[in-house]
């Protein structure tokens, strides 16, 4: 008789070990999604064993295929197979423990929880639109560096609700337009949603959706082992980005629920979990794996190993080995920031008056050689953006080594790519829109302050400074709705000093995401004393000292701080002693010590703040009794200066505000 | 010689006056978008002129056919349009005054301003999006009035930014799934975008995409008048949606500048504006018109007066004509609230825990009979989100007269949808999602609030309490970020009797839309004392007075308020009096008069406010020195008690943040 231990497996058996863990942690935790990582099981067993290129024990291997799921719902797929291909943080243990406080194992995959997870997915669309960004990255770096370095593919399970939502069209229509061949999708065609069948609500022919997006599609029965392997096989040899729309069955091999919605988002349950394993003929414990799967996964573990030493091997060879192992750690290069303090000095000197949204520009232009790494664009709004280095070359197919990109009018699919550039590593990613569409980016944007990427966000016309666009075209909730963002740093700078320090911050986040808010119209330069110190870090600092003891004290961001400077001239000129805080990130000031946030607050003094938006939020500056001079509604469509006028916002406003209090 | 005021102009003479008024609105603004009127001002000419049934002496006709300029900025085409066909308040004074303080031509058209704009348009994609919901309203009202009341068309133009926007996806499968075939979108094939080529960022072909979606298409010549009047007509006779792919030359008209991106979004200049008067062969001063066009004009702005007078004459006659003009005048009905009011005095005594999403439920099971003109659905969360009255019918094609939408994974788009169908008149339309994904809906519901409507917002899930889908799906800064948004009434019931208000007060608020914070988890009744008035109307309210002069003053929300209860009851038992407040609403607060809220603050107490969100905006209450028990970071996946265990968010923490300020 041969041993049971050393049978070697059909793919069909080493996926139901993926439909059997799946089941037991979803049973035991009482609660997720079982059905899609049952569906799926044999697409993912054939995509890991013969197509994804990766090595178990090193999960950081900068030439690994990327795997995402998009389905973030059914992370027991990607936990079992972390764990039955060996990735050493995927134990027995954490796969019973899912969902469980302090475990790897949460309910949606995160990033930074358990190595073998690339992003953060769950909010559906999110992870196919982030996955155009690693995408994108791969082609730029294998454009840099060639491909003796960098030549992998991202592979991205999809659910009807990833292709239902919106940002998915920006995502494919993004990937169509670069020709980005080494992006497959592999969309679970199973026809349910949680409220039951897909065509209740939808009705739309995907496959020829992709098609008109410029991608190259085809549909394969989810459960032919030999059809998923040729049609991955297909996948691997196309000249535009692939969707293959795998034709499955929820819950596939549960015993009587197969097929149903009720497979989606819950248990199983006990009697259905006993049936579906008599059916598969699985006699084991829950998290026990008969020997010989376990093996013949573990060699899949192994399998790329061989490929990761030969690529360390050519890095080694590689001229280029120091840039490359220092771009994908994310360090800056050392002169990084040479040109950058050179213009500070020079500016505290020559103080421009300018709109913020140039003087990032002006910031862009000086670190835009030094740092190669840095790739960017915008929504369509160049021009007003200013996120564009003259004589940059274009991103496109097939120059990808170019650093501009035309993103095209796609906020939320730009964002969401910047999470995956920053993401991939070799790339410090940027986007440009208008400020009030960070409310179409915004769920990106909190993705990656989840995740902790460093991408930045170039937010432009800033307020009703941005004038005749009127109010839907005018932040008034934004700069609060930001800041309530943790992790995130909302930068206002006032002027180009500001500005400069503000990027600097942001280029060294390496796990903080940046909002950069900047004004459409002028404003004069407001640092114009040299510091050691870059003061933005700082969160807020004492921009003006009063003369004699402060009575009063005035705060104030971006293009309004001008006005509190002018308000404190009127103050002291009439002899009241009035000291100017700017307050370029609120973030950034909450990690300062107790004393210093003491220092700058000014307790005891008339303190009043000064913002063109509205007023939540800056109670922490201003306490109970404080003045706020800025916005309590949407603004209007009229030019800048009149709208400020009529608005209020004027520092003879600011004045008022103090002397009703003095 | 003919009198050259009685020549009948052509249809091209016509679509000039478009193109001059244009022009010349941007030039004297020196701001705004000319390309686009003057692109299209040819399907605009037809369209008005032969196929839009209105009557401008009657915009609020409410069997007018929708025209909605989803590309908002081009405004001026629908300025002028209005203005030349006779609309009372487009002004030839208020065409000179566009983009200024004051004047009803904004920067884009906002509903509201000027009669004859249905919807406020200029943030991409919207425009689009919300028609759906007008398209939807019409084949409702229909099923339920019959064609002899409501037999209308909604006319859309859009640009390429729109077709970009990840929600005209959403929108376009949901116009094709429920087959609107009396929704038209008139894409304005310019192959222009701000930055250049539409090229330059996007090679989707939309004609294929609106086909895989469920529209039918056809391409036509935007300049070829025969040609436009055959689609159009064509357009009327489809089973499905349709989209006109209309090739136009932006800027069409345009001495030099004809074609390019340059007359996108900026004035022209005086060179270019005095030679394309002269190519066009217009001889007249700004804003003035030869009198045989505006003659033409004008009595197409007549055309419709006959069709609107037997539509009256069809209405007097009709059994339904009271309701149908109560519902689209936006009152509720009499006895709409006679259940609920019941409900409410029995609840009072019954005192039943329930999550507040059930309590929600449970609303609108008191009042969907009794108004019904509530429709609703889910973003594919029926059963989680409690939206679903029982035995109530499907909104489906063609059984339009359904009132439960199957709204699919599209929260954006429904989001944009309820603002269609709100503003559309007869319909008070409801969606519900989960919490966290308001982000995703957000810049529709920031749209609602700017134009007044009234839609209902269901968000449930609101809070780490949603445990173990992880802090991907759990909301922690999203009610500081809806509270941001002026004019929106964000409501967190603490129990089934403030769910009950709530609804009461959300499905009376005309001119502000709702969002409705609701618990996944269970929770105590709190209000246990009956009262005549509804306290959640208040905004915030003593919920629970102090034994003695109180020397606390503990506030919450939702979920939260019981536990600020329980440390009152601890407090008080160790001899502090202690009030409670409860806040279910901010802004209605803020609506309270000076007196009210000061004793409802409760300066000079020791003041401390508990929810399970981050902090911003609390210290209206807490003052500077205040406690605040609540989230400084993203939540995480574990089951809902752990999570409040872990996140410090008890009774105990409030009374220790207490005694720590005692």
């Amino acid at each position: 008789m041969t041993d049971p231990a050393t049978v070697k497996p059909t793919q069909k058996q080493m996926a139901n070990a993926i439909r059997v863990l799946a089941m037991d942690g979803v049973e035991k935790a009482k609660s997720g999604h079982p059905g899609m990582p049952m569906g799926m099981a044999d697409v993912a067993t054939v995509l890991f064993s013969k197509f994804l290129k990766f090595d178990a024990s090193r999960p950081d291997w900068a030439d690994r295929d990327r795997f995402i799921l998009s389905a973030g719902h059914g992370s027991m797929l990607i936990y079992a197979l972390l764990h039955l291909t060996g990735y050493k943080a995927a134990t027995r243990q954490e796969l019973s423990n899912f969902r469980q406080w302090g475990s790897k194992t949460a309910g949606h995959p995160e990033y930074g929880h358990m190595p073998g997870v690339e992003v953060t997915t769950g909010p559906l669309g999110q992870g196919l639109a982030t996955s155009v960004g690693f995408a994108m990255a791969e082609r730029h770096l294998a454009a840099k560096y060639g491909e003796d370095l960098v030549d992998h593919r991202t592979w991205v399970v999809a659910g009807d609700g990833c292709l239902m939502e919106g940002v998915s069209q920006e995502a494919i229509a993004l990937a169509g337009r670069y020709k980005l061949n080494k992006l497959t999708v592999l969309w679970d065609d199973n026809e349910i949603t949680i409220d039951g069948k897909v065509s209740l609500s939808d009705t739309t022919d995907q496959k020829a959706r992709f098609k008109a997006a410029g991608w190259a599609v085809k549909a394969v029965d989810g459960h032919d082992v030999d059809a998923i392997k040729a049609a991955l096989k297909w996948a691997t040899k196309q000249d535009k980005p692939t969707l293959l729309a795998c034709k499955t069955r929820i819950g596939k091999g549960a015993a009587t629920m197969e097929g149903s919605h009720k497979t989606h988002g819950a248990a199983l349950g006990a009697a259905e979990v006993a049936a579906t394993r008599l059916g598969l003929g699985w006699d084991h414990d829950p998290f026990e794996l008969p020997e010989n799967i376990q093996k013949a996964w573990l060699k899949v573990g192994r399998q790329g190993a061989k490929h990761r030493k030969a690529w360390e091997a050519r890095l080694v060879a590689s001229k280029q080995a120091a840039d490359f192992t220092r771009a994908m750690k994310g360090d800056l290069p050392e002169t990084a920031f040479a040109k950058l303090d050179a213009k500070i000095a020079e500016l505290i000197e020559t103080r421009p008056a300018q709109a913020t949204r140039q003087s990032s520009g002006a910031a862009l232009d000086e670190v835009f050689a030094a740092i190669p790494e840095l790739i960017g664009g915008s929504a369509d709004l160049t021009g007003s953006n200013n996120t564009f280095v003259k004589d940059t070359p274009i991103f496109d197919a097939p120059t990808y080594e170019g650093r501009y990109v035309n993103w095209g009018i796609r906020e939320f699919g730009m964002a969401a790519a910047l999470n995956g550039l920053a993401l991939h590593g070799g790339i410090i990613p940027y986007g440009g829109t208008f400020m009030v569409f960070s409310d179409y980016s915004r769920p990106a944007i909190r993705l990656g302050a989840l995740m902790g990427v460093r991408a930045i966000h170039v937010l432009t016309h800033d307020s009703i400074g941005l004038g005749e666009d009127g109010p839907t075209h005018q932040p008034v909730e934004h700069l609060a709705a930001l800041r309530a963002i943790p992790n995130l740093y909302v930068f206002r700078p006032a002027d180009t000093v500001e500005a400069m320090e503000a990027w600097k911050i942001a280029l060294e986040a390496r796990t903080t995401p940046s909002a950069m808010c900047l004004s459409r119209q002028k404003t004069q330069a407001v640092r114009t004393v040299a510091s050691a110190e870059n003061l933005t870090a700082k969160g807020a600092y004492e921009i003006k000292a009063a003369n004699g003891e402060a009575r009063v004290t005035l705060f104030g961001t971006g293009t309004e701080l001008a006005l509190a400077l002018k308000a404190a001239e009127t103050l002291e000129a009439e002899g009241t002693p009035t000291r100017v805080v700017s307050v370029p990130c609120f973030e950034l000031f909450e990690k300062q010590d107790a004393a210093y946030q003491a220092s700058v607050l000014g307790r005891g003094t008339v303190r009043v703040a000064v913002e063109a938006a509205i007023q939540q939020g800056w109670e922490r500056f201003i306490g109970e009794d404080g003045g706020f001079v800025g916005m309590s509604s949407f603004g209007a469509s009229a030019p800048a200066e009149v709208l400020y006028e009529k608005f209020g916002i004027t520092s003879d406003a600011v004045v008022a505000a103090v002397k009703a209090r003095l």
